[in-house]
Order: C-alpha cells, then structure tokens, then sequence
C-alpha cells in the first residue's frame, strides 16, 4: 500500500488540507506512523474504489467481495450496526474530511470508503439464461453505466454484458452511481461483442437492438425470454457488426420534439416496457 | 467582454495551451488584439454558455435566443449550413481546440459554442394548463436536470417548474445533457414552491409526488390532465412541505432489489407512464 501524500490527482491540495489538522500533525513524525488510512485510491491498479452508503453498505453484505480496507465515520459505522451489517474487515474511524481528502472533494462518500477486489465476471451461459440481459455496446460515461446498472437491479435483470475495453472500471464514480447494484447484477465482461451475441443467440435469446431510429415501437413488438436488449453509445449508437447480429431494431415511441433520450433513461424505459411484456400473459 | 486569459478556472492550463499555437502567436503582440473569441465562459454572470451539436443547433433555430457570440469549426459551419440552419449571429470560425481551451478539456462540443442570454421565465399560468408539468423540488445536479430537460421535451411536457435557488444554472453541462430542449421546454423560475403548487392547484392540476415509498403505483393510479409530476431530489427525496402539497403520493413498480432508480431514470419511467394512462381512452 502506497503511504503518506500520494494523491496526485489533487497536487498540492491534500498538503494545505493535512495542515494543523490534529490526527494529519499526530503521524508526521515518521514514515512508518503515517496514518493507516493514508494513500491513494488504488482503482488504476485494479482494485474497487466504493463509497456512498448503499454502495458500501450493499458491498459489506455482499459475501463475494473480498476487502482491503474499510473507512467509516463513527457516525455511519453506527448506522451500519443499527441495520444490522457486520463487518467482513474491521473499520478504521475517520473524520468525514479524511474519506473526501482520498475519494475527492466531490465525491458525495456519506461517511463510508471501502477498497476491494473487483468481482469476477461469470461466464454467459450461467447467468443469462432466461429473463432479460441488457448488453452495452461501448457506454464509456460511468455516470450512465453506473445508472443502467442501478435500472438493471431494479428491474432484476439476469445480466449486463459488456466489452473489456471502452468500458468504464466498475469502481468510483460509476459505483456510486451504480447505489450497490454492483453487488446484485452479474457484469459478464467480453473481449468480442458480436461473438458474445452469437453466444446469446445459442442460448436462444431474442436480441433487440435500440435506436431512436428503429423499425418499431418497442412496446408493439412481439417479446420473448430470454430477451437481451442491446443498448449503443450515446452519440455513436449501435456499431454496425453489433446492430446485424440483433434480431430486431427497436425505438422508443416519443411525442415530443425531441426523440432520442439520455442512454440511461432510454435503457430504463426501455427495461420497464419489455418487463411488462414479458409479465403479460399471453 | 472580457479578453485575453481570463479562464481562472483552469490556472495554468490556457497559458500552456497557448504555447506554439500560430493562432494564439499572431495574436499575442497587442491586447487589442487579442483573438476575439478568446475571454472566459460569462455563466456565472448570467450568460448562457451553450457547446454540443444538438445544443447549440436547437438554440440557433430558437427565435427567442440572443446571442453574443458564436464559435464553430469549418467543418460544424458547414454541417448547420446542410442543415439548412440559418445563421442569427456571425460565426468565428476556429479551431476544436480553440473551443475546448474555453469550454474545458471535458466538454464535448462537436465543433460549436455559443453565449447567449438565458430564456426568459414564463408564468405559470400561462405555460401549465394542459398536459403534464414536471416540478423538480431541488435537483441540484445539472447532468441529471440535463437529462430530465431533455426526457421532457421526449414526451412534450408542458412546462418544468423549479426553484430560484437550489438549481443549477441552465447553462454548461446542463444544457449539454439536455441535448436541446433547453429551446423547447419553458422552465418556470418560481422563488417559492409551495406558493408555485397552490397555483398549480388553482389552475386545476392533479398534483402527484413521487416517492420510492409512495402509496400507491402510479401505473395503477388514476390520473388526469393537467398533471404534475413533482419529483424529489436524489437521497432527500420530497421536502416535507412539497410533499403535503401534493394530492397524492405514488411510486414505481420496479420488481428487483433496488427499489429507487436514478432521479432522472425516475422521472422518464413516470413520464411514460403517465402519458400512457392520459392518452388511453377513459
């Protein structure tokens, strides 16, 4: 674990920050008593990065996730205990403007920083067998994906499948975003989008591709499970090899002037229409 | 206007930018000459700054923008010109990185950039009669006002009803994520939001809040015209007062282990759904 004032992201802020303050002043004196809390988020390096309290608290209640270090204000770890969360590591007691100095001053951490492994991605023939998989075709905004996650959660999606590469880590930002669905949605990370379509296709999902100018309203199209919906980036929209291996380009039905929706509201709406389709009887 | 490196938001950064560049050299010798489309972005005294293709086109066909000055690359000049959009100022023709050294490394500006003043703010009686009013009970954060703007002109909201304080300007990142519909949705500036509720009320709104603890599902609710959708802010939800304002409390039926979604997710799903239940018949 890296020590002392490495953050630097923030050159020279954490410096003026660390001054007269009382626990920062306690550990000056050596190298070896820095306090432990200290370093730099490690999610360059491959670990998660969570703060927030439903990211956190998910996290801790989740038996998979293996951690490195927990920091909580006693303020949450309290609430923690009230909610009946044990604690898989111990907590280290922190001042809410120890977790800003390492998460950043704009990350909203409600008391709670943890670092942990990134959870293994399964493979797609376990987990995207019946119901509704949501695949993203190169989303990079993790404010999106976190939110498409959250959406996927809630609308208790089998899977989120997505490219190694132009895709955002599954830590920080996106992970606050996400409010701990990173905990309840299996993401089955491809090298190759277009053959983990044909995968999906074996498995005999029906693949929908969305596009504001697709064929039909998605709502009058004939549904069936396992159904994976295939969302492209904003701007970009589907690639080509990823709209030819769909099975049908759907649109979202809109009346207003505008037709095209921020990718996580269409990824939403889009999740709502085809649960009550597949719910319907019939 | 002001001139010359004035960006005292990024310090340093323009300095360095500058080096070398032949545009910024012919311009160095003499502060009149200073290039014209230099100076720092007036939101934060109350100009509009608007960037991105969908933003910038949508507020050039608006009669009712006036604008102080226009940046565009060759290339976005040509593109509104096949477009057949008209030009009501005189572009700067420049460089995408003459932009980008005004707008931030992070804005994604497609080529265009403009100051303009902000919109007016209509009455609410003049605006909020018919159809659906999406009121937003301090939202702060602009990529989900963005977003929300934009879901509203998807589904030809009447108005968006918010508060003088506690919003973010309509201006920058917000106006980038709603793609637009800055020009096509009016947004009520109201000082008080209850006061704005009452008159709501007297203009014979059904006034229904939502809440991920709601009583009842707002598919299954019975709605009708003119509506309001009042929405609470991410983690606080709806302000008390807000909330006994409202003639009822609904929520979504979202089936998975989440059982709140992003706001701006939230309020596309109840966008939906309520134009549904107002368009079927009965």
């Amino acid at each position: 674990m890296r020590e002392r004032n490495s953050d630097h992201r923030q050159p020279g802020k954490r410096a003026r920050r660390d001054e007269g303050r009382p626990f920062g002043d306690k550990h000056r004196a050596g190298k070896a008593k820095a306090a432990p809390w200290r370093g730099t988020p490690r999610d360059r390096d491959g670990t998660a990065v969570l703060y927030g309290w439903h990211t956190v608290k998910a996290a801790l209640e989740n038996p998979q996730r293996r951690f490195h270090r927990l920091l909580a204000t006693e303020n949450a770890a309290r609430r923690l205990t009230d909610d009946r969360v044990t604690f898989p590591i111990a907590p280290m007691l922190v001042r809410p403007e120890d977790i800003a100095a390492i998460a950043g001053a704009t990350a909203v951490h409600q008391g709670l920083y943890a670092e942990a492994d990134p959870l293994a991605s399964p493979e797609l023939e376990d987990v995207a067998t019946d119901g509704i998989v949501v695949v993203l075709d190169q989303i990079t905004d993790p404010h999106n994906f976190g939110a498409i996650l959250r959406s996927a959660a809630a609308f208790a999606v089998t899977a989120v499948v997505t490219t190694e590469r132009h895709s955002p880590q599954a830590s920080g930002v996106l992970a606050k975003a996400a409010s701990g669905a990173l905990e309840y949605v299996p993401i089955v990370t491809v090298v190759n989008l277009a053959r983990a379509l044909d995968e999906l296709h074996e498995l005999n999902t029906f693949l929908v591709g969305l596009d504001s100018g697709g064929d039909a309203d998605l709502a009058a199209m004939p549904l069936s499970a396992p159904l994976a919906l295939v969302i492209g980036a904003e701007g970009k929209g589907l690639r080509h090899l990823t709209r030819v291996h769909c099975d049908a380009i759907a649109r979202l039905a809109l009346p207003g002037r505008i037709t095209s929706l921020n990718v996580s509201n269409a990824t939403a709406l889009a999740l709502y229409v085809a649960s009550a389709k597949l719910a319907a009887p019939g």
